[in-house]
Order: C-alpha cells, then sequence, then structure tokens
C-alpha cells in the first residue's frame, strides 16, 4: 500500500512549452489546498542531482500562467541517465522528505521518471509538457495548442508579403518526427502544400501540385514544411529544387524556428495545465505512480507512462484531406 | 432515396462568430473539389427569403480563413418565422436550382432549419457557429476557443493595472445562459471568483471569497463575471453592493463586450471550420439531412438538428473544482 | 553647485501605463553603469512617506521590460498634500541616504515631486508616464503608444462584428479631458465619426453625419467616442439619442476601460522609456532638478517641471481634418 | 503654372510594408474628397507599363485600413529602366487622362518616379513605405514601427525558450543597409547585444561582452543582428564562432525573416498612412511634383524628392549608447 505523501516535487525537462509554467502553478497551488508542502525542482533532473530545491507555496507562482518557457528552468541531464545519478537524486529526495515527484516534459522526460521509480519505488507522475503533441494517451499536449497558434500568426504575416509579391513560400514549422505542428497550422494558414514526415510527397508531386495551383489562378503560394519532412533535405533545398525546376516562381524560406516554443499560452492550455496540475497531485495523494495525466474526450485520464513512452500518435487522415480539399 | 445535390447554398445567422468565414471557405471549396455548384446567401434567413444570391467558387473565399466576422453577413428574420416567409424562401431556392443548404450558427438557425426541412423536405446540415458553447452534440463550437483567448488577453492587460493599484475588478464576459466562457476565460486568467448562471454563488459568499483572498496576502483580485450570472443583477450592481459592505477596496468594472465575438480566429477555430465545412457539404451529397456536423472526442460526427436544439451543455463540474482549488 | 548624488529612489505614481517597468529597469541600470546605488520606492509618494523602500541592482529589473503594471506599484496619497507627510517621506530619504529621485508619472506626480523640492530642496526628476499624452513639453508620453494600438485592435475585432450584422457601434475609449487616443485610435481603426472633448460636434450634426454615412451605402459604422466627449453625457446616452431619433439602425455600445492601461508595452514605448531613464539619472548626476524627460523631434530634452504641469497639449487639427476626408 | 489634376494614379512598389494599404485607402478618399477620379495601378510599374489600372472610389478601400501587405501588389520592373519601357508608361497614363501619380515605396520606387518626371514632366509625390527606416527627410517610413512590433514580440518568444533553457540565441532581423530594425528592437526586447552594419564590434569583442555578460550572473542571452551586419558572414557563422570559442554555450540561431514585413500595421502606421496620402494628394493639386511628403517632428513636410534618394540616415548614437547602459 502507498505511503502517505506529505511533501511533492516538481520538475519541468526537456524542451520548454507554454503552459509549464501554468502546469507547476497548479501542482503548488494543489499541494497549499491539501494542505500538503511542495518544493520546485531547477533545471529538471540535473537539479533533482545537484539539490537545487525550492520550497513553493500558492504565492511563489503569483503572475506566472499567462507566461511562456518555464521558471523552473529546463536542461538536459546525462547523470540521470547513470544510476550514480538517480541515487544522488534518491537520496537528495530523501533527505528534503520529498515524497511524490510531478515531472513535466515529453518522453525524454516520462522515460527518466519510469526508470527513477523502478529502482527506488519512488512515486512519479507525469504531465505532457511539448509542443509537438507527440504523446500517445491524451487528446493533446501542453503548449501544442499555443504553438499552433503562434505559428498560425506568423504565416498570416508571411502571407502578406507573399500576396503582394506573388511569391512562393517555403515555411519550416516545428515537427521532427511528427506532422501534427506542420498539418494543423497549414490547415489553418490556408496553405497551399504541407509536408510532414509521414508521408513522403515526392519532389515531382510537389511541383506538379504547385504547376495545379498557379494554373488554377493562384498568384502566391505557402508550402508548410515539418522540420522532419523527407520530401527535401530541408527547406532550403526544398528552394533550390524549384527554382531549378519551376519557371516564373520568386521562391523564398522561412524558418519560424524557437519562437514556437514561446509566447503567452492560449487559454486552452492554460486551462488543460490548471486540470493536469490538479489530477497530477491528487493522483499521488491517491497512491497511484507511473502514470501520466492526459486528456481524453474534454476529461482527465490517467494513462501509463510506459504506454505514453512507447506509443505512437497517428497524423489525422481525416484533416490530411482536408488539406488537400481546401486546396483545390 | 435523397435526390442528387447539384447545388449547395451557405448561409451564416445568428450572432456572429470566429470561424464563420473559414467555415463558408470550407464549404465552398468542398463543392468546388466535388465539382457541384455554391452559392453565398447573404443575411442568414433574410436574404433567402430575398434572393440575396451570389454564385461562389473557390477564387471567391480567398483570403478571408484569417478573418473574423462572416462576408455572408448575418441577420436576424422574423420573415422566416412566417410559413409566408419560408414559402418564399423555398421558391427562391428552386429558382435557382439549390438543392441543399449548409447553416452556420446557433440553436436559432438550427431551428429555422430544420422547420425549413419539414415543411419543404429540403436538405438542411447545420455547423455550430458561435462562440457561447451552448449546443449539446459537439465538444466545441466555431468561434468558441478564440473568443477564450480574447478574453484572456483582455483579462491579463486589466490584471497588469489591478496589480499595480491594489484593485478589485469585476469583469464581464459574454454568456447569457451559460458560463463555459466565465469559466474557462477566468481559470485561465487566473481569477479569484468566477460567477456563472449555473451557480448561483451568493452576495455573502462572494464577500467570504474576497475577504479569505485578502487575508492570505492578495493585494488585487479579478472576479470574472458571466453576462447571466445571478449573483448580482450585474457588475455594476456588484461593484456597488462591494463598495458598500467591504471596506479598504477600489472596485472597478470592465465589460468586455462585443470585442469578444470578433478577431481573427484561432488555429484551433480555423482547423475546426475546416473539417465541419467538407464533412457539412459530403453529407449533403450522402443524402443526409437534418443533422449538425459536430467534433465528439476530436472526430467529425453528425448529430441530429432536433438534440442539438433541444440538448443542454453542462457545465464542467471538475473545471469548476479547479477554479477552486487554483484560488487557494 | 549641486551636491554629489550617490543613491537615487525611483517611484511610479498615478495611473499606471505599459513601459512604466522599462523605465524603472532603466532607471536601476543606468544607476548600476554609474556605480551609483538605487532604491524601490513602492506605491508612489504613499511609500516614500512609509518608507517601502528595496535596494535594487541589475538583476532586480531583470524579465520586466515587456511587462505591462508597474512591479513598484502605484498609489494615490493624500497624506503626500500635506507638509507633515512630505516631512516624514524626506527624513525617510536622509535616512536611507538616498539623494536625487525619479518620479514617474503625470501631472499629478510632477505637483508633488516639484512642491517637494521647493520644500525640501531636494533633486527630482520627472519622467512622462501616462498613456492620455497630455504633457507638454515632451511629442509623446510613456504608454500612449501601446494604448492606442490596444484600442485599435479592440476595435478592429468590434468591427468584425459590426460589418456582419449590419451595427452602429459607440466605442469610448479612455481621455478625460484630452482626445488623443479617441482621434488617432478613430483614424487608425477607420471610425466614421470621432467625439472628443476638444470640439462638441452636437447631437444633430452626429445625427447628419451618420444619415450621410448610410447614404454612401456603408452599412456598419464605429464612432470613436472620448471619456470625456460632451456631445452626449456618455456613450449610454447617444445609443438611447440614436436608437430615438433614426430608424432602422441596430445601435450597441462598448466601453473599452481600462484594458487600454495594461499590456505588454510596444516597442516604441519600451525604447522611450530606456531613453528616459538613462536621461533622468544622467541628469541628476549634472545636478538638475525640477525638469521633466521629454522626447521633442526624435531627441531627449529637459523641460521644466513647472512649465509641463501648468501647459495644455492640444489636439492635432490637420489630424481632425484628415479624419475627416477619411469619412468621405 | 501646373496644369489642373483631374485623375490621380496610385501605386506601390519594392519590398511592401505595413501600412501600405492605409495609404492607399487614404489617396483614394482623398480624391473622393476632392471630387476628383482615382486609379490604382497594380504591381507597382509594371502595372504602368501594362496598363493594368483599376478604377477606384471610396468603397474600394473598404476594410484594408488593418490589413498588412498592399491590395495593388507590388513588382520589381526592369522594363521601367528602359526609355521604352517608361514612354509606353507615360502613354498609359495619358490615355486614361491620368495626370498625376501618387508612388509609395523606397528609394527604388522614387528613383523611377524621378526619371520619369524628368523625362514627361508627369507629376509625381512620393510616399515613403519601407520597414527599414533607411529615406532621408522622414523621421518615420510607414511600416517601420509595425516592424519593430513584430521583432520584439518574436524575440519575446525567443526568450522564454532561452531563459528556461540557459542558452544564447543569435536572432537575425531584417536591414540590409541600416541598423535601425535591429537597434530599437534590440534595446525593446532587451538584447544583451546588437550587432549593426554602422558599427562593426568586432568578433573579439563580441567573445568579451558575452563573457562579461556571463560573470554578472546572467544564464541567458539575446544577440540581435542585423541583417547586413559585417561582424560575422551571417548568424549561422556567428554561432559556429562562438561555438569554438566559448565554452559552456549551447548556442541557437533564429532568423526572423519575412514575417516582419506582413501584419496588421500598428496604429502609428495607420495614422502615418492616412495622414501621407491626404498630404500627397492635395500636393499634387497644388501642382508640387517630385517631393516626398516625410512627416518631421509630428508635421507632414515636402521633402525634394532627389535629397530622399541621395540623403543617408544616422544611426542614433544616444541609443546606441542606451542599449550599451542596458546591458550592464
Amino acid at each position: 500500500m502507498a505511503q502517505k505523501i506529505r511533501k511533492i516535487g516538481v520538475l519541468t525537462s526537456g524542451g520548454d512549452s507554454p503552459g509549464m509554467n501554468a502546469a507547476v502553478r497548479s501542482v503548488v497551488r494543489t499541494c497549499a489546498y491539501h494542505k500538503i508542502d511542495c518544493v520546485g525542482v531547477y533545471r529538471g533532473y540535473e537539479g533533482l542531482i545537484d539539490g537545487d530545491f525550492e520550497p513553493m507555496d500558492a504565492r511563489s507562482v503569483r503572475d506566472i500562467i499567462n507566461r511562456g518557457g518555464t521558471m523552473l528552468k529546463s536542461a538536459r541531464s546525462d547523470r540521470f541517465r547513470t544510476t550514480e545519478g538517480r541515487k544522488i537524486a534518491f537520496d537528495n529526495l530523501k533527505e528534503n522528505k520529498i515524497d511524490g515527484l510531478v515531472v513535466i516534459g515529453g518522453d525524454g522526460t516520462f522515460t527518466g521518471g519510469l526508470v527513477f521509480n523502478q529502482e527506488f519505488g519512488f512515486p512519479v507522475i507525469g504531465i505532457p509538457g511539448t509542443i509537438d503533441n507527440d504523446i500517445s494517451g491524451t487528446d493533446k499536449t501542453l503548449g501544442y495548442d499555443t504553438a499552433l497558434n503562434t505559428a498560425v500568426e506568423a504565416i498570416d504575416k508571411i502571407r502578406d508579403t507573399a500576396s503582394s509579391h506573388n511569391r512562393l513560400f517555403f515555411v519550416e514549422v516545428m515537427g521532427r518526427d511528427v506532422g501534427h505542428i506542420a498539418l494543423n497550422a497549414g490547415v489553418g494558414a490556408g496553405a497551399e502544400e504541407i509536408l510532414i514526415p509521414e508521408e513522403n510527397l515526392g519532389l515531382d508531386r510537389l511541383l506538379e501540385s504547385l504547376l495545379r495551383s498557379k494554373a488554377s489562378g493562384k498568384t502566391s503560394s505557402i508550402v508548410v514544411v515539418a522540420e522532419g519532412d523527407k520530401t527535401g533535405k530541408n527547406v532550403f533545398e526544398l528552394k533550390d529544387y524549384v527554382d531549378e525546376n519551376l519557371e516564373g516562381y520568386d521562391v523564398r524560406v522561412a524558418v519560424l524556428g524557437h519562437m514556437q516554443r514561446g509566447g503567452s499560452p492560449s487559454c486552452y492550455d492554460r486551462v488543460l495545465a490548471s486540470r493536469m496540475g490538479v489530477k497530477a497531485v491528487e493522483s499521488l495523494l491517491e497512491g497511484e505512480s507511473n502514470y501520466m495525466v492526459g486528456i481524453q474526450h474534454e476529461k482527465m485520464k490517467l494513462y501509463p507512462l510506459e504506454k505514453a513512452i512507447k506509443g505512437k500518435t497517428h497524423i489525422n487522415k481525416e484533416l490530411v484531406r482536408v488539406s488537400e480539399i481546401m486546396t483545390t
């Protein structure tokens, strides 16, 4: 049977995402609500090893719900990949009388938490914080909604200038392994073509598509490309290819980059973070461990960390079809 | 068996919401994709009676996916509530060889569409476009996500000045009958108290809550109030009540008003609109009628208009609890 | 000759405005640059009397350049209007070895500073922080540019819904005594009519103007009204008047309110704040007092506080004419 | 004496900038106000040669004041660099009875207009539309203010993630020949270092500056780099240099790119555009030619096109100093 939890630690790890601060705030305030102590751990697992802890109460998290990034900082930790490193982390937790951990991040974060639990039996609950929406067991990850809005607003601006000059823009958005951002931001921004890792359109079909688009009277085009797309080596190569093979195009490239990770979170992400923080803390209090808090069909659910790590998300085929219809 | 659909009309009706233009665009382009004709009807059912029609092709809807409001305009129509009015509308549709209708709006819009179908057997599919999220059969209505972001961004600004001056603000958001916007924007903006039509907190408990908040060290407060809240007659009365009954408060009022209906739609609303438009047109083509297109657990679903109209949405009790925990 | 300044206090007072934090940051960092001490005074003159001081170094002002409101808080101070109150403030300053003061605010703030200097010979430099742009001696006040953008973005959203429904909106913006925000935001938002305190259009001419606008084919209208406009008692009365005297209008009201005071400052306001803070500190170091730092023709200038207080700003007649031409 | 102007043409040319649409709207409405005809010329001088004209009245420019890009499109025109091309353009203008031209763009645009006037005596007035603020004779060019806000908002987002990860970012902003955007956006975003074409910091001093910043306790840094900076070949080379020469840094690059040219114009740019459009048309009506409309000390001024083309803008030395003080 689970021991009683009296003090919870919370950390953020991996790439930051908008809503992480709101999740930290929720964890801290839920602890306060249940009259248990809460400790912020700085720089993810690295801070766990360094004992970089700070007691937090409801006031510590004032005015952070609307801020991007993470006040607890994030970091990679090679030491936490070693048994020695994890042993030190465990000792630090025990010494500080922390008896449960909420880890906010992506699958690397969850893997760390799971291994840690398996070695030391330490209770761990995960919150999926990543803009990529590539965690199975949750309909949405924290930060994804905000990143989509950031991408779409940037592409709207690019379209202004593309339309004025009858230009073709390749716009690279984040997504090394998955095309969720590219597909949704592409549809949202009215892109003429969307290139994602899950489907290799092929350079020939890209050219055909552009020609068809031009023939239909379009004078400017936006092609949204996920980082991990395999059609070209990258957006610059795509530009070169089109420059060489299509006449009468003025082709440009835009790489949206890290701005997609920042910014004030959308209302959706703030609310999701608040709900997930409550569920994470209360799950620990109920003696649960090794679960991720997910949202499924608008409801909070626990999902095994192991499945969250191994599971894959799938591109929405219906939306791929919608994107094709929209570029008629 | 359903007759073959060759020409579809599309209209927007009732209060406008961000994403309506994106939905119109999707309907028009899906028609183009299936090589059937599409006609835009101006000013909702009023335009149906006046024959205010315009043929639309893929190019007609360029550059509208990111625009708030509705290019087709919206209007109330008393005439459409009469049999005579609807008869004229039907004649106009027949004369223009339109054999299916996509109506975008809220429950008033759907009621009109349903009655029209019952009288004339005319195929009608609805798309839920309203910022209130008060339509059953869909997890989200079109425009709701954008309205939440608009409200939260405005309240963030108000909080800046509230914090600087240690003030208490009552902020009224839209929601005459339902508190979805108030509850979500309130949690998203970190409101100290949220007043919704579904629950009457009572003026005494409001005072207690404010006193508790002050005792806990908070020096400024935001109370988000849905239009339809019954705690006070309205935000101005709430202010007066607190002015009279609590000392040492500098109380102000902000009514967010119609700006919540406008603005460039969020990525979520643009994608939702694109998906719903495709589903609406293809449902007509498949011979369906009297359904609303909804999103349920991330998937497009048909839901009977009759149930959509009569059904009620329920406030998310879990989120009400989260809001209470957050204000610890 | 002026004594050598070794420690500077900085405070914000009066209504807050976006850019105040950036100005505080600049004052603090300029002190650090010149290797003199800096002390933040909380809650304006009230904190001066209460000795609510906090030493600040370059790190104290991290991450505030982009935040609305003022981290030093602001407050009204009735006590500072008394000789006794000011005497206590002076004693606090001496006790803390503070020998110069930068006061950020509007004319009330400057009046307080000037009286204080006249009584105690204490060096005071002012920075004009107010959204109203109603201080003479500076082309722009801090926060004005941001407030204009906030107002225009809100009116853009209102126009979306106004256009969709063929409605007339009276939109009230800030400006009790001056119409700068109304005139500029009105021109920027493409308002059909702009009502400012400096000119009483009169209700009859307002009706004429609206009729002319309708006759010219406009189906929706935005009238921007400064708080202090005398045409009607207020926007609600204006609505009632038009409701009674013009047929066929659906008239609505929107009061933008305090959101105009908040929000992340524009680049212009951040740069202006940074420049003014440097100039304020360096003026104190050069032995100056009783001046406001202003921007005139893109350059930093000192302007006597006495003239800043008594001076009046004038509405830009050329822009009034431009606004009339634009509504042709 | 100048002949009477009865019909004015307006075109946009060169790189587009936010506010161009607002300027076109103003030109069109000022013509309507003075009851003279107005013709929109598409694709700049290219459209002048192709006779790509469209009569415009007050209604043609509805709902464009808040839109980025240019509805008249822009293009480069090699043909207009030839006498033959310009002759055709002149014939087109005469044939269409157009007797004055407002050209909106940068120095290339003005050069074209000046040559055209010198050859054919055709009245030309310029409006400075470029985000670079590199035209002498005007305190601000149209679009500059908006571009600064776009850049600063993007860098704010990048800072969120930079701070969370203790990273160093090189952020490239526009400015091939001038550093106005880099300097102002850099100060506005609180950059630790700003690299501009006007000053070559040198790689050694950049390293020193970064080391000093780190020593002072800063854990993340933003370096804003103008496109035309000579310190490194480009931002990627800067990253490589720091990677090789500084230990313990996680260096990243962000290129803001063309999004800086788009987006809804700020209130400032909308108002400036409205004023400049009026002044341009009325100058033509008063018989003026070969002038650019500028804003100097908040007032509309005519400035000879010849001087605008040859003149150089200078970096604000005071602001360079402010930027250094801010990074103390």
